[in-house]
Protein backbone atom coordinates (compact mmCIF):
# COMPACT_ATOMS: atom_id res chain seq x y z
CA UNK A 1 0.00 0.00 0.00
CA UNK A 2 3.00 2.08 0.62
CA UNK A 3 4.10 1.87 -3.25
CA UNK A 4 0.36 2.64 -4.23
CA UNK A 5 -0.04 5.74 -2.28
CA UNK A 6 3.02 7.28 -3.64
CA UNK A 7 2.13 6.23 -7.12
CA UNK A 8 -1.49 7.56 -6.47
CA UNK A 9 -0.48 10.86 -5.06
CA UNK A 10 2.05 11.16 -8.24
CA UNK A 11 1.08 14.00 -10.92
CA UNK A 12 1.87 11.85 -14.03
CA UNK A 13 1.47 8.40 -12.92
CA UNK A 14 -1.66 6.11 -13.71
CA UNK A 15 -1.66 3.16 -11.59
CA UNK A 16 -2.73 0.43 -14.63
CA UNK A 17 -2.60 -2.27 -12.49
CA UNK A 18 -0.80 -5.36 -10.54
CA UNK A 19 1.00 -8.01 -11.70
CA UNK A 20 2.97 -11.13 -10.65
CA UNK A 21 4.85 -14.55 -11.33
CA UNK A 22 4.85 -17.70 -9.36
CA UNK A 23 7.74 -18.83 -11.48
CA UNK A 24 8.16 -21.18 -8.31
CA UNK A 25 5.82 -23.20 -9.58
CA UNK A 26 8.86 -24.71 -12.06
CA UNK A 27 9.74 -26.89 -8.54
CA UNK A 28 6.01 -28.48 -8.47
CA UNK A 29 5.87 -32.16 -9.76
CA UNK A 30 2.26 -33.08 -9.87
CA UNK A 31 -0.81 -31.23 -11.39
CA UNK A 32 -1.73 -30.95 -7.63
CA UNK A 33 0.94 -28.79 -6.41
CA UNK A 34 0.86 -26.36 -9.73
CA UNK A 35 -2.59 -26.20 -8.72
CA UNK A 36 -2.02 -25.08 -5.25
CA UNK A 37 0.61 -22.63 -6.33
CA UNK A 38 -2.10 -21.36 -8.93
CA UNK A 39 -4.27 -20.09 -5.87
CA UNK A 40 -1.60 -18.87 -4.25
CA UNK A 41 -0.93 -16.80 -7.09
CA UNK A 42 -4.53 -15.59 -7.54
CA UNK A 43 -5.34 -15.00 -4.27
CA UNK A 44 -1.64 -12.59 -3.69
CA UNK A 45 -2.73 -10.84 -6.79
CA UNK A 46 -6.18 -10.71 -6.49
CA UNK A 47 -6.24 -9.38 -3.14
CA UNK A 48 -3.59 -7.00 -4.14
CA UNK A 49 -5.94 -5.56 -6.35
CA UNK A 50 -8.99 -5.69 -3.91
CA UNK A 51 -6.84 -3.66 -1.21
CA UNK A 52 -5.92 -0.94 -4.33
CA UNK A 53 -9.79 -0.69 -4.48
CA UNK A 54 -10.87 -0.68 -1.09
CA UNK A 55 -8.28 2.77 -0.94
CA UNK A 56 -10.46 4.36 -3.75
CA UNK A 57 -8.14 3.49 -5.97
CA UNK A 58 -8.75 1.40 -9.95
CA UNK A 59 -7.01 -1.73 -10.49
CA UNK A 60 -8.18 -2.63 -14.09
CA UNK A 61 -5.38 -4.91 -15.08
CA UNK A 62 -5.05 -8.31 -12.41
CA UNK A 63 -2.33 -10.24 -13.97
CA UNK A 64 -0.47 -13.84 -13.40
CA UNK A 65 2.05 -15.93 -15.02
CA UNK A 66 3.84 -18.82 -15.17
CA UNK A 67 3.02 -22.24 -17.52
CA UNK A 68 2.27 -24.89 -15.03
CA UNK A 69 -0.50 -22.35 -12.99
CA UNK A 70 -2.04 -21.25 -15.95
CA UNK A 71 -3.14 -24.47 -17.14
CA UNK A 72 -3.27 -26.28 -13.98
CA UNK A 73 -5.32 -23.37 -12.17
CA UNK A 74 -8.66 -24.67 -10.50
CA UNK A 75 -10.23 -21.16 -11.27
CA UNK A 76 -8.91 -17.41 -12.15
CA UNK A 77 -11.71 -15.55 -10.58
CA UNK A 78 -10.56 -11.94 -10.33
CA UNK A 79 -7.69 -12.84 -12.66
CA UNK A 80 -8.18 -10.30 -15.86
CA UNK A 81 -4.89 -11.64 -17.57
CA UNK A 82 -2.31 -14.88 -17.95
CA UNK A 83 1.32 -14.39 -19.33
CA UNK A 84 2.75 -17.65 -19.63
CA UNK A 85 5.49 -17.61 -21.71
CA UNK A 86 6.70 -21.15 -22.76
CA UNK A 87 2.71 -22.27 -22.74
CA UNK A 88 3.04 -21.42 -26.73
CA UNK A 89 5.21 -24.13 -28.18
CA UNK A 90 5.84 -26.32 -24.56
CA UNK A 91 9.16 -28.13 -24.56
CA UNK A 92 11.10 -31.08 -22.43
CA UNK A 93 11.49 -29.72 -19.38
CA UNK A 94 7.23 -28.63 -19.11
CA UNK A 95 6.35 -32.78 -20.64
CA UNK A 96 9.02 -33.56 -17.33
CA UNK A 97 7.04 -31.87 -14.86
CA UNK A 98 3.51 -32.76 -16.48
CA UNK A 99 2.80 -29.21 -17.66
CA UNK A 100 2.12 -30.40 -21.36
CA UNK A 101 3.11 -33.89 -22.88
CA UNK A 102 5.25 -35.19 -25.50
CA UNK A 103 2.95 -34.34 -28.34
CA UNK A 104 1.98 -31.24 -27.60
CA UNK A 105 5.94 -29.63 -27.97
CA UNK A 106 5.78 -27.32 -30.82
CA UNK A 107 8.74 -25.99 -31.39
CA UNK A 108 11.93 -27.97 -32.60
CA UNK A 109 15.26 -27.10 -34.30
CA UNK A 110 16.20 -28.63 -37.66
CA UNK A 111 19.40 -30.28 -37.71
CA UNK A 112 21.94 -32.04 -40.17
CA UNK A 113 23.70 -35.13 -39.49
CA UNK A 114 27.21 -33.83 -40.64
CA UNK A 115 29.35 -37.09 -39.38
CA UNK A 116 29.60 -40.39 -37.68
CA UNK A 117 32.00 -41.28 -35.20
CA UNK A 118 31.40 -45.12 -34.93
CA UNK A 119 34.17 -45.25 -32.68
CA UNK A 120 32.15 -43.15 -30.15
CA UNK A 121 28.76 -44.05 -31.10
CA UNK A 122 28.19 -40.68 -31.81
CA UNK A 123 26.07 -38.88 -34.71
CA UNK A 124 27.52 -34.90 -34.95
CA UNK A 125 25.30 -32.58 -36.20
CA UNK A 126 24.98 -28.93 -37.02
CA UNK A 127 23.45 -27.77 -34.07
CA UNK A 128 25.23 -26.78 -31.08
CA UNK A 129 25.12 -24.44 -28.28
CA UNK A 130 24.39 -21.69 -30.53
CA UNK A 131 21.36 -23.29 -31.81
CA UNK A 132 20.08 -25.23 -29.21
CA UNK A 133 21.47 -23.15 -25.90
CA UNK A 134 22.90 -24.46 -23.05
CA UNK A 135 19.88 -24.70 -21.76
CA UNK A 136 19.90 -28.17 -19.00
CA UNK A 137 16.76 -27.96 -16.50
CA UNK A 138 15.59 -30.95 -17.14
CA UNK A 139 19.02 -32.45 -15.39
CA UNK A 140 17.14 -32.23 -12.18
CA UNK A 141 14.19 -34.05 -13.65
CA UNK A 142 14.32 -38.32 -13.80
CA UNK A 143 13.92 -38.43 -17.09
CA UNK A 144 17.38 -35.95 -18.42
CA UNK A 145 17.20 -35.55 -21.77
CA UNK A 146 20.92 -33.82 -22.16
CA UNK A 147 20.64 -30.89 -24.64
CA UNK A 148 17.84 -32.19 -26.43
CA UNK A 149 15.73 -35.04 -28.15
CA UNK A 150 15.86 -36.72 -31.49
CA UNK A 151 13.10 -36.73 -33.77
CA UNK A 152 12.09 -37.88 -37.40
CA UNK A 153 11.88 -35.11 -39.49
CA UNK A 154 8.56 -36.09 -40.90
CA UNK A 155 6.80 -37.38 -38.29
CA UNK A 156 8.20 -35.46 -35.36
CA UNK A 157 8.38 -38.54 -33.18
CA UNK A 158 11.27 -39.20 -30.88
CA UNK A 159 13.95 -42.12 -31.85
CA UNK A 160 13.85 -44.36 -29.08
CA UNK A 161 17.35 -44.01 -27.34
CA UNK A 162 18.99 -41.31 -29.22
CA UNK A 163 19.96 -37.62 -27.23
CA UNK A 164 21.99 -34.84 -28.17
CA UNK A 165 24.47 -35.44 -25.16
CA UNK A 166 27.44 -32.93 -26.09
CA UNK A 167 27.11 -29.21 -27.38
CA UNK A 168 29.89 -27.35 -28.62
CA UNK A 169 29.50 -24.09 -30.25
CA UNK A 170 28.07 -24.97 -33.60
CA UNK A 171 27.65 -28.39 -33.27
CA UNK A 172 26.34 -31.38 -31.30
CA UNK A 173 27.15 -34.82 -30.71
CA UNK A 174 23.98 -37.62 -30.47
CA UNK A 175 25.03 -40.21 -28.64
CA UNK A 176 22.43 -43.53 -27.90
CA UNK A 177 21.75 -45.91 -25.14
CA UNK A 178 22.53 -48.78 -27.72
CA UNK A 179 24.63 -49.33 -30.24
CA UNK A 180 23.25 -46.92 -33.18
CA UNK A 181 22.51 -48.34 -36.39
CA UNK A 182 24.87 -45.54 -38.60
CA UNK A 183 23.68 -47.26 -42.03
CA UNK A 184 20.01 -45.78 -40.73
CA UNK A 185 21.27 -42.24 -40.58
CA UNK A 186 23.65 -41.32 -43.65
CA UNK A 187 25.36 -38.04 -43.66
CA UNK A 188 23.19 -35.59 -44.77
CA UNK A 189 19.65 -36.80 -42.74
CA UNK A 190 17.28 -34.38 -40.94
CA UNK A 191 16.48 -34.18 -37.81
CA UNK A 192 14.68 -32.28 -35.44
CA UNK A 193 15.51 -31.82 -31.84
CA UNK A 194 12.92 -30.58 -29.40
CA UNK A 195 15.03 -28.82 -26.58
CA UNK A 196 14.50 -28.13 -22.83
CA UNK A 197 13.61 -24.81 -23.00
CA UNK A 198 11.87 -23.52 -26.05
CA UNK A 199 12.32 -19.18 -24.63
CA UNK A 200 15.75 -19.55 -24.71
CA UNK A 201 16.15 -21.41 -27.81
CA UNK A 202 13.69 -19.65 -29.83
CA UNK A 203 15.91 -16.61 -28.57
CA UNK A 204 18.61 -17.13 -30.54
CA UNK A 205 16.81 -17.47 -34.15
CA UNK A 206 15.15 -14.14 -35.89
CA UNK A 207 11.77 -16.12 -37.25
CA UNK A 208 9.91 -19.28 -36.73
CA UNK A 209 9.26 -21.38 -39.65
CA UNK A 210 5.85 -22.35 -39.30
CA UNK A 211 4.63 -26.17 -40.13
CA UNK A 212 1.79 -28.46 -40.02
CA UNK A 213 0.54 -31.99 -40.43
CA UNK A 214 -0.11 -31.90 -44.02
CA UNK A 215 3.48 -30.32 -44.29
CA UNK A 216 5.40 -31.92 -41.66
CA UNK A 217 8.79 -30.93 -43.95
CA UNK A 218 10.49 -27.57 -41.93
CA UNK A 219 11.47 -26.81 -45.95
CA UNK A 220 8.00 -26.60 -46.76
CA UNK A 221 6.86 -24.20 -44.28
CA UNK A 222 3.41 -23.05 -44.75
CA UNK A 223 4.28 -19.81 -42.90
CA UNK A 224 7.22 -17.69 -41.58
CA UNK A 225 6.65 -16.01 -38.17
CA UNK A 226 9.47 -12.82 -37.36
CA UNK A 227 9.86 -12.97 -34.10
CA UNK A 228 11.19 -9.75 -31.54
CA UNK A 229 14.57 -10.35 -29.69
CA UNK A 230 16.06 -8.50 -27.01
CA UNK A 231 14.77 -7.04 -23.81
CA UNK B 1 44.12 -37.02 -51.45
CA UNK B 2 40.40 -38.56 -52.38
CA UNK B 3 38.46 -35.60 -51.80
CA UNK B 4 41.20 -33.18 -52.83
CA UNK B 5 41.09 -35.39 -56.03
CA UNK B 6 37.24 -35.12 -56.89
CA UNK B 7 37.35 -31.56 -56.24
CA UNK B 8 40.18 -30.58 -58.52
CA UNK B 9 38.49 -32.52 -61.32
CA UNK B 10 35.47 -30.89 -61.01
CA UNK B 11 34.98 -27.91 -63.36
CA UNK B 12 33.76 -25.21 -61.36
CA UNK B 13 35.58 -25.57 -58.12
CA UNK B 14 38.87 -23.84 -57.09
CA UNK B 15 40.80 -25.55 -54.16
CA UNK B 16 41.10 -22.18 -52.11
CA UNK B 17 43.49 -24.17 -49.22
CA UNK B 18 43.07 -26.81 -46.26
CA UNK B 19 41.86 -25.56 -42.85
CA UNK B 20 41.21 -27.44 -39.45
CA UNK B 21 40.50 -26.01 -35.90
CA UNK B 22 41.73 -27.67 -32.53
CA UNK B 23 39.17 -27.87 -30.78
CA UNK B 24 40.24 -30.30 -28.22
CA UNK B 25 43.18 -27.34 -27.09
CA UNK B 26 40.24 -26.45 -24.44
CA UNK B 27 40.88 -29.96 -22.83
CA UNK B 28 44.67 -28.33 -22.24
CA UNK B 29 45.22 -27.20 -18.16
CA UNK B 30 48.67 -25.84 -19.11
CA UNK B 31 51.12 -23.60 -21.58
CA UNK B 32 52.80 -26.85 -22.27
CA UNK B 33 50.15 -28.91 -23.02
CA UNK B 34 48.50 -26.14 -25.56
CA UNK B 35 52.09 -25.66 -27.94
CA UNK B 36 51.25 -29.25 -28.09
CA UNK B 37 48.26 -28.95 -29.46
CA UNK B 38 49.39 -26.22 -31.11
CA UNK B 39 52.29 -28.18 -33.38
CA UNK B 40 49.90 -30.91 -33.83
CA UNK B 41 47.76 -28.48 -35.53
CA UNK B 42 49.76 -26.95 -37.57
CA UNK B 43 51.55 -30.44 -38.53
CA UNK B 44 48.48 -31.18 -39.73
CA UNK B 45 47.58 -28.86 -41.76
CA UNK B 46 50.85 -27.79 -43.18
CA UNK B 47 51.10 -31.77 -44.35
CA UNK B 48 47.63 -31.84 -45.51
CA UNK B 49 48.72 -28.77 -47.24
CA UNK B 50 52.60 -30.10 -48.99
CA UNK B 51 50.48 -33.20 -49.91
CA UNK B 52 48.03 -30.96 -52.24
CA UNK B 53 51.31 -29.13 -53.83
CA UNK B 54 53.24 -32.22 -54.15
CA UNK B 55 50.10 -33.94 -56.18
CA UNK B 56 50.30 -30.43 -58.47
CA UNK B 57 47.16 -29.05 -57.00
CA UNK B 58 47.54 -25.06 -55.41
CA UNK B 59 46.76 -24.18 -51.87
CA UNK B 60 47.07 -20.67 -51.23
CA UNK B 61 45.37 -20.60 -47.85
CA UNK B 62 46.81 -22.76 -45.32
CA UNK B 63 44.08 -22.20 -41.92
CA UNK B 64 44.32 -23.15 -38.00
CA UNK B 65 41.97 -22.18 -35.36
CA UNK B 66 41.32 -22.24 -31.53
CA UNK B 67 42.35 -19.49 -29.11
CA UNK B 68 44.67 -21.27 -26.92
CA UNK B 69 46.94 -22.70 -30.07
CA UNK B 70 47.00 -19.19 -31.41
CA UNK B 71 48.24 -17.99 -28.26
CA UNK B 72 50.63 -20.73 -27.39
CA UNK B 73 51.96 -21.87 -30.75
CA UNK B 74 55.49 -22.50 -30.84
CA UNK B 75 55.88 -20.87 -34.22
CA UNK B 76 53.24 -21.01 -37.49
CA UNK B 77 55.35 -21.69 -40.34
CA UNK B 78 53.69 -22.53 -43.25
CA UNK B 79 50.18 -21.84 -42.35
CA UNK B 80 48.87 -18.22 -43.57
CA UNK B 81 46.01 -17.24 -41.26
CA UNK B 82 44.51 -18.00 -37.97
CA UNK B 83 41.00 -17.79 -36.81
CA UNK B 84 41.06 -17.72 -33.44
CA UNK B 85 37.39 -16.50 -31.97
CA UNK B 86 37.62 -15.85 -28.36
CA UNK B 87 40.67 -15.04 -28.63
CA UNK B 88 39.10 -11.06 -29.06
CA UNK B 89 37.84 -11.21 -25.99
CA UNK B 90 38.91 -13.71 -23.72
CA UNK B 91 36.36 -15.04 -21.16
CA UNK B 92 36.30 -16.92 -17.33
CA UNK B 93 36.78 -20.03 -19.22
CA UNK B 94 39.81 -18.69 -20.76
CA UNK B 95 41.42 -17.26 -18.23
CA UNK B 96 40.60 -20.54 -16.33
CA UNK B 97 42.67 -22.80 -18.75
CA UNK B 98 45.53 -20.10 -18.60
CA UNK B 99 45.18 -18.95 -22.20
CA UNK B 100 44.74 -15.43 -20.93
CA UNK B 101 44.71 -13.25 -17.95
CA UNK B 102 41.59 -12.04 -15.83
CA UNK B 103 43.13 -8.54 -16.70
CA UNK B 104 42.39 -9.65 -20.64
CA UNK B 105 39.07 -10.13 -20.12
CA UNK B 106 37.76 -7.72 -22.32
CA UNK B 107 33.92 -8.30 -22.51
CA UNK B 108 31.55 -7.90 -19.49
CA UNK B 109 27.42 -7.47 -18.93
CA UNK B 110 26.16 -4.59 -17.47
CA UNK B 111 23.55 -5.35 -14.90
CA UNK B 112 21.36 -3.70 -12.20
CA UNK B 113 20.89 -4.35 -8.67
CA UNK B 114 16.73 -4.78 -8.62
CA UNK B 115 16.36 -6.23 -5.07
CA UNK B 116 17.56 -7.65 -2.23
CA UNK B 117 17.11 -11.25 -0.04
CA UNK B 118 18.77 -10.56 2.44
CA UNK B 119 17.09 -13.96 4.16
CA UNK B 120 18.89 -15.88 1.48
CA UNK B 121 22.25 -13.38 1.26
CA UNK B 122 21.07 -12.61 -2.50
CA UNK B 123 21.49 -9.67 -4.45
CA UNK B 124 18.97 -10.26 -7.56
CA UNK B 125 20.50 -8.44 -11.06
CA UNK B 126 18.36 -8.14 -13.95
CA UNK B 127 20.98 -10.14 -16.08
CA UNK B 128 19.85 -13.87 -16.28
CA UNK B 129 20.26 -16.92 -18.92
CA UNK B 130 19.15 -14.24 -21.87
CA UNK B 131 21.85 -11.62 -20.85
CA UNK B 132 24.62 -13.59 -20.16
CA UNK B 133 24.11 -17.28 -21.39
CA UNK B 134 23.74 -20.28 -19.50
CA UNK B 135 27.29 -21.82 -20.53
CA UNK B 136 28.53 -23.47 -17.57
CA UNK B 137 32.02 -24.11 -18.74
CA UNK B 138 34.22 -23.58 -15.73
CA UNK B 139 32.31 -26.01 -13.89
CA UNK B 140 35.01 -28.30 -15.02
CA UNK B 141 38.23 -26.25 -13.41
CA UNK B 142 39.58 -25.29 -10.77
CA UNK B 143 37.62 -22.47 -10.22
CA UNK B 144 34.22 -22.58 -10.80
CA UNK B 145 32.65 -19.17 -11.43
CA UNK B 146 29.17 -20.35 -11.07
CA UNK B 147 27.18 -17.62 -14.00
CA UNK B 148 29.57 -15.16 -13.62
CA UNK B 149 31.72 -13.10 -11.49
CA UNK B 150 30.66 -9.59 -10.31
CA UNK B 151 32.94 -6.32 -11.09
CA UNK B 152 32.71 -2.56 -10.00
CA UNK B 153 31.28 -1.20 -12.77
CA UNK B 154 34.22 1.54 -13.06
CA UNK B 155 37.29 0.23 -12.42
CA UNK B 156 36.11 -3.42 -13.52
CA UNK B 157 38.05 -5.06 -10.81
CA UNK B 158 36.27 -8.10 -9.69
CA UNK B 159 34.51 -7.45 -6.26
CA UNK B 160 35.49 -10.46 -4.38
CA UNK B 161 33.42 -13.53 -3.00
CA UNK B 162 30.35 -12.08 -5.66
CA UNK B 163 29.37 -14.71 -8.12
CA UNK B 164 26.39 -14.84 -10.40
CA UNK B 165 24.97 -18.35 -8.65
CA UNK B 166 21.53 -18.95 -10.29
CA UNK B 167 20.18 -17.55 -13.59
CA UNK B 168 16.65 -17.69 -14.73
CA UNK B 169 15.45 -16.14 -17.65
CA UNK B 170 15.74 -12.19 -17.32
CA UNK B 171 17.17 -12.15 -13.65
CA UNK B 172 20.15 -13.41 -12.09
CA UNK B 173 20.95 -14.17 -8.26
CA UNK B 174 24.36 -13.06 -6.66
CA UNK B 175 25.37 -15.07 -4.12
CA UNK B 176 28.77 -14.43 -1.75
CA UNK B 177 31.15 -17.01 0.12
CA UNK B 178 30.79 -14.42 3.03
CA UNK B 179 27.67 -12.24 4.65
CA UNK B 180 26.78 -9.37 2.00
CA UNK B 181 27.12 -6.21 3.34
CA UNK B 182 23.71 -5.13 1.41
CA UNK B 183 23.83 -1.28 2.20
CA UNK B 184 27.24 -1.20 0.16
CA UNK B 185 25.19 -2.17 -3.09
CA UNK B 186 21.95 -0.39 -3.01
CA UNK B 187 19.07 -1.17 -5.36
CA UNK B 188 20.40 0.93 -8.84
CA UNK B 189 23.68 -0.71 -7.99
CA UNK B 190 25.22 -1.44 -11.38
CA UNK B 191 27.70 -4.43 -11.67
CA UNK B 192 29.29 -5.46 -14.60
CA UNK B 193 29.44 -9.23 -15.32
CA UNK B 194 32.53 -11.59 -16.56
CA UNK B 195 31.18 -14.73 -17.70
CA UNK B 196 32.42 -18.31 -18.66
CA UNK B 197 32.16 -17.97 -22.50
CA UNK B 198 32.20 -14.52 -23.87
CA UNK B 199 31.19 -15.81 -27.73
CA UNK B 200 27.96 -17.29 -26.70
CA UNK B 201 27.10 -14.16 -24.19
CA UNK B 202 27.81 -11.63 -26.96
CA UNK B 203 25.61 -14.04 -29.48
CA UNK B 204 22.27 -12.61 -27.14
CA UNK B 205 23.27 -9.12 -28.22
CA UNK B 206 23.17 -7.13 -31.81
CA UNK B 207 26.01 -4.63 -30.61
CA UNK B 208 28.59 -3.83 -29.06
CA UNK B 209 29.52 -0.96 -26.33
CA UNK B 210 32.92 -0.38 -26.68
CA UNK B 211 34.54 1.89 -23.94
CA UNK B 212 37.76 2.46 -22.24
CA UNK B 213 39.77 3.31 -19.48
CA UNK B 214 39.20 7.03 -19.52
CA UNK B 215 35.24 6.70 -19.97
CA UNK B 216 35.20 3.43 -18.08
CA UNK B 217 31.61 3.69 -17.46
CA UNK B 218 29.42 1.76 -20.19
CA UNK B 219 26.81 4.47 -20.34
CA UNK B 220 30.03 6.68 -21.44
CA UNK B 221 30.76 4.57 -24.06
CA UNK B 222 32.99 5.79 -26.72
CA UNK B 223 31.57 3.67 -29.82
CA UNK B 224 29.17 1.32 -30.65
CA UNK B 225 30.20 -1.98 -32.91
CA UNK B 226 27.31 -3.68 -34.68
CA UNK B 227 27.45 -7.57 -34.79
CA UNK B 228 26.95 -10.26 -37.18
CA UNK B 229 24.55 -12.45 -35.76
CA UNK B 230 23.00 -15.81 -36.95
CA UNK B 231 24.90 -18.98 -38.62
Amino acid sequence: MEIANILNAAPNVKIAGVLTHAGHSYRCRTADEMADIADQERNTVVDAANSLRAAGMECPIVSVGSTPTALYARHLTGVTEARPGVYMFGDLFQAGIGSCTMDDIALTVLATVIAHQENENQLLIDAGGLALSKDRSTSVLEDDCAFGLVCDVKTGNVIDGLKVATVHQEHGQISSSSIINFSKYPIGTQFRIMTNHSCITASGYDRYNVIDGTHPHPAAGINVWKRCNGW
